[in-house]
């Protein structure tokens, strides 16, 4: 059996995962988690937070923002304008396609293969006819390749002009905070604001089981930095990483072997940037502690006309595995000023920061300052409110009114002329403004479970266990009556409550042949399996199995909690053995 | 400064959470949460998930299931026909209201307060007349109570077609998965499901910030039981929890004053049953666990006409809000078969589990052979796939065979009366089928963290400080240099990568005096604060402040990070004063 026929076959059995709604026949692109995948996904979460996250607290902060997003959102972020596939309509049975999969289906059968990314609408008409592809349904002749924007839609309220899309990345939900989040920062740059959430995107025909979901789980950062000073303090911390990268140059002469290169070269090299190469060495680090080995990832950058409408430069971090070939498990995106400069042109809002400047320069400004006689007449005891409401938003009132308008609306106020005194200075500041950059890793949490169930299959002859690292692993422990005599049952079950109270995942399992219940155990990565046996209830000792050896110790009934405990935050189960005095096992 | 202004005042300034979207002028009903919100979520679910999940592993699953579901599941689950409130549209200026809000809004200025739950669109229209109710915002005549329906509508795929949902409750994904939930726990009850994520309700006027939201986060526990044996194994071991509950029969008789009962005293007044009383009980700890005192809780019964459409009891249990009131915290429904019931019918899938007799009983039963010979005609290789899928479906290919049809659809094969063979046999059993029946305790996330955080408010004076238990505080730790002496920042930083590296969320500030820095800790509820004094350069130790008594001790540097874990865990401020060795602060 083959690492990739382990996974399909324990996935639902087991209780990893599964098609979501099956009594109704199921629909394309959902899964559901059962006990062991969430334990699982929890676990992932739980690391990726301890590599990204937590040692980087005085630089990354992390939020949660809805799902749903209003439109204007998604009309600044391009998405609703970009985020768009192909589709074909058969013109005999209405059946849709998207157009690329479909070209791609048609071809291979007669054995060609063409590279279709990025084409037009126009260009992907030109190879139906060209091919005389027809519906692969009914044979019937097909429509026009016509745009299908993958954003789900909905309405927010009872109007039904409000739209509402679910978001495709977490990433606009820290770009439309972004004046939030730079307060919060102190207004100062460096800073990294990551997010772990669901999004949704509506693909045409979904496949590959958790590769590519309609909905999933993302794990992302939008690191904020400075253009004049892309630096990153963290560098030298990780530079005994080597990253395997394809940078941009040797995937356009069509080559895929990566180069080996440290982050401080990947840097020199101008490949990416120091922030950049940085995340790059974390994620190699994230996958690596996950059991997916350095030598199955690689980081292939996008070429111009395959990347997002948002991005300047574009890696994918790539892992392999036996199914699918090589999978984007994360994608690494330098996203320049693109967003948050869109988000300040359509909200009308400023989104800069400033930079102190080495030398104090002279410049010109246009101030406005408030008339509170005006404002009073109009507005009265609201004064206050509108004052601030105007030095808030200085610049809009003054390009408004200084370029013809007779009045302009702010935050609700209508400002006239009469209202404010428009002026020209001009002062000296050391400071200047600057619209940040933006480098984000962005995360796909479904396709890298699958990454780590599969790379952590491992079959030898009869046998076959999942080795997954025991901080990933969902279950910690099984507890295991060697027997099923009601001594042992007993005691077994005040065992298994007592991790349970601990809050170690553990199961109970009292039926069956202990070796039936030790293949269990393995199939599911189980790290150790406690026995009770004859002797316990003689010493109060039991044995403890290790799942990758089959090893057994002899280890204090008293003293397993704290040996799960230790075997789950990663000590080595010899380590954990001699801590905790366990004796070797003699049967 | 009264608790809820201090919230009010911090909620948005610190990072907790703010209106989403607000360079857009906000959508209502949104929030995001900042850095110290998800921080507290992240603490409340762990709670949530120690309290009613890890120990109960026996028991007790968690899922995962998609935000989205397609149409069929809420058809079934009674939300498309059920899940609605009543729209009023100003005939004039097009404005549309909440009815039940509008009326509330417009007769309390006038003094007069209805009763309006469960009303129908007639009894609302007659209340508008008989007051003369008009548009609040321009006085013109309103239209008829229209009914509102409160799902996110959305579609799936290409097909305009495919409608979906946002699930307004996580519960559906545990009822639509059943079969396989069943299977994983060896398809014996009782067996509970969890599930924490988020949730879409549109509502027609949120308010009240994050007690009234579209989108916020549940954390669910359907429980499966056996409804000939509602008891539940682990009652006795919470019988120490007083449960502060207003049965039915109080409400009716218009109190609001709880009786305080143990959970088997409730269950045997027959208030509710054995598991609905034994998650009582654990609720009422996890709100006492995070400083919500028991006697600002209650269990209050809903009415008949006051409950969801799948209910047959429900407890709302409140929490007392400066702010807001009571505000409901979670809902205790016992959901009966209703479910389950729905979407077996909807679906065509058995949802039962089966009980053994007490006593064998002869039953009659309709079986159903294939007939090889016939399906192979028919579907040649598929032939196993074709009787697999009979052999699952007897019951709907009997029903439909026997009651006329030519033909049945099983999964995509039409089956017609000569494919199989039907007989009706009389066999003894020992087992009999039943539909389980649901006991559902359900939070919502976002309510309780309101609640908490205004529980926790301490103002003294000018001092003010959040009493936030450590396991709930969103930072554990400040380090704080006494002054910005170089030596101290380099130490206080050095101090603070070591709280980070081990996951401790912690603060490093240098700016300032130490007042100030000690009340911005305080105002977030940080319980310890670190300080890098003269002595520290001399003999490598700090102070370590309690935020509650601002009482100081002082600490070895190397064991500050042992201590930050401690507190975290619960541990109270002198016992691990004196496990960790710190002496008696002198200034």
């Amino acid at each position: 059996m083959s690492r990739s026929e382990v996974v399909a076959d324990i996935a639902a059995r087991r209780g990893f995962y599964w098609p979501s709604f099956e009594i109704y026949g199921g629909v394309g692109g959902f899964y559901d988690y059962g006990p062991l995948g969430v334990a699982m996904r929890r676990n992932i979460i739980a690391k990726w937070r301890k590599i990204f996250i937590e040692p980087y607290q005085d630089v990354i902060i992390e939020v949660e923002t809805p799902v749903i997003m209003p439109e204007p959102v998604f009309r600044a972020s391009g998405h609703l304008e970009h985020f768009t596939d192909y589709v074909i309509t058969c013109q005999k049975c209405g059946r849709k396609y998207r157009a690329d999969h479909l070209i791609d289906e048609e071809l291979s059968k007669r054995g060609i293969k063409l590279s279709l990314e990025g084409l037009s609408g126009e260009q992907l008409d030109e190879i139906v006819a060209k091919y005389g592809i027809k519906c692969p349904n009914c044979g019937g002749p097909l429509g026009k390749a016509e745009r299908f924007n993958l954003l789900f839609k909905t309405t927010i309220g009872p109007y039904s002009t409000e739209a509402g899309y679910l978001r495709p990345e977490t990433a606009q939900g820290m770009f439309v905070a972004f004046p939030r989040l730079a307060d919060y920062v102190g207004r100062k740059v460096p800073f990294g604001v990551a997010q772990i959430g669901r999004v949704g995107r509506n693909e045409i025909s979904p496949r590959q089981g958790l590769i590519r979901l309609r909905e999933f789980s993302q794990m992302e950062i939008e690191l904020f930095f400075d253009p004049a000073n892309p630096s990153c303090p963290y560098l030298s911390e990780v530079e005994g990483v080597e990253i395997p990268i394809v940078p941009e140059e040797l995937v356009a002469r069509g080559s895929q072997d990566p180069l080996w290169l440290s982050p401080s070269q990947v840097a020199a090299k101008g490949y990416a940037n120091e922030w950049m190469a940085f995340f790059m060495a974390l994620s190699v680090k994230f996958l690596a502690e996950m059991g997916v080995a350095p030598d199955r990832q690689k980081f292939v950058a996008k070429l111009p006309h395959e990347r997002a409408h948002y991005a300047a430069t574009v890696y994918d971090q790539m892992a392999f595995t036996e199914r699918f070939g090589w999978v984007e498990v994360s994608g690494h995106a330098y996203r320049t000023d693109y967003d948050l400069s869109r988000h300040a042109h359509f909200s009308g809002q400023e989104m800069f920061l400033e930079r102190r400047l080495k030398q104090p320069k002279e410049v010109e400004e246009v101030r406005v300052y408030p008339n509170p006689a005006a404002i009073r007449a109009k507005y009265g005891d609201k004064m206050g409110d509108v004052i601030r409401a105007i030095q808030r938003r200085q610049g809009a009132v003054a390009s408004a009114l200084s370029s013809g308008a007779d009045s302009v609306d702010v935050e609700g106020f209508f400002i006239t002329r009469d209202m404010v005194y428009i002026k020209r200075e001009r002062r000296r500041t050391d400071v200047e403004k600057f619209i940040p950059h933006v480098i984000e890793p962005s995360f796909g949490l479904d396709r890298i479970l699958y990454v780590v169930l599969e790379s952590s299959v491992v079959v030898e002859g009869e046998r076959r266990y999942l080795k997954l690292p025991p901080d990933i692993a969902p279950i910690t422990a099984c507890v295991l009556p060697i027997v099923k005599r009601p001594q042992y049952v007993e005691e077994g079950r005040r065992l298994a409550r007592a991790l349970w109270r601990a809050g170690v995942a553990a199961i109970y399992d009292d039926e069956g042949t202990i070796g039936s219940r030790y293949a269990s155990c393995d199939e599911i990565g189980v790290p150790i399996a406690v026995t009770i046996d004859e002797q316990t209830p003689k010493d109060s000792t039991v044995t403890i199995r290790d799942r990758d050896t089959r090893r057994q110790v002899r280890l204090a009934l008293e003293k397993v909690v704290d040996f799960a405990i230790a075997i789950r935050s990663s000590t080595p189960f010899d380590e954990a053995s001699s801590r905790l005095g366990a004796t070797p096992f003699k049967a």
